[in-house]
């Protein structure tokens, strides 16, 4: 077997750019993360991915691929030895990737909304994204993972907002135990495995970060 | 083996319902095509996706899916044995779904900006999706089909927007053939089969059905 170059195009605290991390460490790849200053974006960044010139780009042997979701699977295609993140039934892949589409479609659009809004549009972006997450609760239901009894593509997909959490709380008032106690609790399994615990940064760095951002914004 | 039951929740017109349609004559599934009032729509349409409310669903046996893309991506998964519509290659299947996703993310909302606009906003709009279909006419290249020599994901995902073109052309002011000749040509390519010629409506009954519509909205 030749020896796979793999590289990560990333930005601290992006959850797409977990995302990927989480799964290759499911698989045990052996890869190279290259952190990406996002306004000042490498020209390697520009040449990987010409269309979006967004993080993540996973470049395998030299060549690009885009798009959390579909870097995910990917990785669960090519390392499809072990670990597998995709379940092996077409119906329950069929719904893994519903729900991966749904999280893209809603939690970082609705947050974004909430983020740079005030009055009447921040608290309907605030109410908006308290549904998406208790909706996002129900379809867990009593399951231990989205997929069952095995950590799979859906909890790759959440489980890196995990720790915005508090960024959304801080900046939303009000608080996720409260609004999604079981969403809580699955977080915290999720976070018992290595392979998330080790890529997941501290919630309070991400709040941080993302109020040095907002300054940033508004001084421009 | 047993006998399936396929439906499908459908609207006249939708260039997401062709995507399902076109993948089931793909693999020759026989299926009953159930059409939607979207104006009015039915309680089982409610029932099997409540998270969107929206067509296109692909009813298997009693369950549901949802989301044109997953559901011609089940429908590959499923019916397997003949006429592969993903590529086999991890890689060209990561490319595959990005140019679909790429097609999702920015084809429709920006006919849908265009359509509802006027003035500069309707000007940037036209700029912006006539530059969209030139991005995707580079991304063919001088290849048969996207993924080569043989009809594929992409294709399916793009060719139920042909029948669209004559109401972006009319509603924009401007020719696809001159601006794309050679998405003109893979177009004319696809429409020699069968499996898309029977599903694709006629250029000017979706421009009529289109004008109908606006007439609608406007009276509202």
């Amino acid at each position: 077997m030749s020896v796979d170059e793999v590289v990560l195009l990333d930005a601290w605290g992006s959850m797409f750019g977990m995302r990927a991390r989480i799964a290759l460490e499911e698989k045990g790849v052996k890869y190279e993360h290259k952190e990406e200053n996002l306004s000042n974006k490498s020209p390697l960044l520009l040449q990987m991915n010409p269309i979006y010139k967004q993080i993540p780009v996973l470049i395998h042997n030299g060549k690009p691929i885009s798009e959390s979701a579909i870097i995910v699977q990917y990785i669960d295609e090519v390392w499809n030895h072990n670990t597998p993140i995709l379940p092996s039934h077409p119906y329950e892949r069929a719904q893994a990737r519903f729900w991966v589409d749904y999280i893209d479609k809603k939690v970082y659009p609705t947050w974004n909304k909430m983020w740079r809004s005030e009055g009447e549009d921040h608290e309907a972006a605030k109410k908006e994204l308290i549904s998406i997450f208790k909706q996002l609760e129900e379809t867990l239901g009593d399951k231990i993972f989205y997929g069952g009894d095995t950590f799979g593509f859906v909890d790759v997909g959440l489980i890196t907002f995990y720790c915005w959490f508090y960024t959304f709380e801080t900046y939303g008032n009000f608080k996720m135990e409260a609004e999604c106690p079981k969403l809580i609790a699955w977080a915290k399994r999720c976070m018992q495995r290595e392979t998330v615990s080790k890529i997941i940064p501290d919630e309070k760095e991400v709040y941080n970060a993302v109020v040095e951002m907002k300054k940033e914004l508004e001084s421009k």
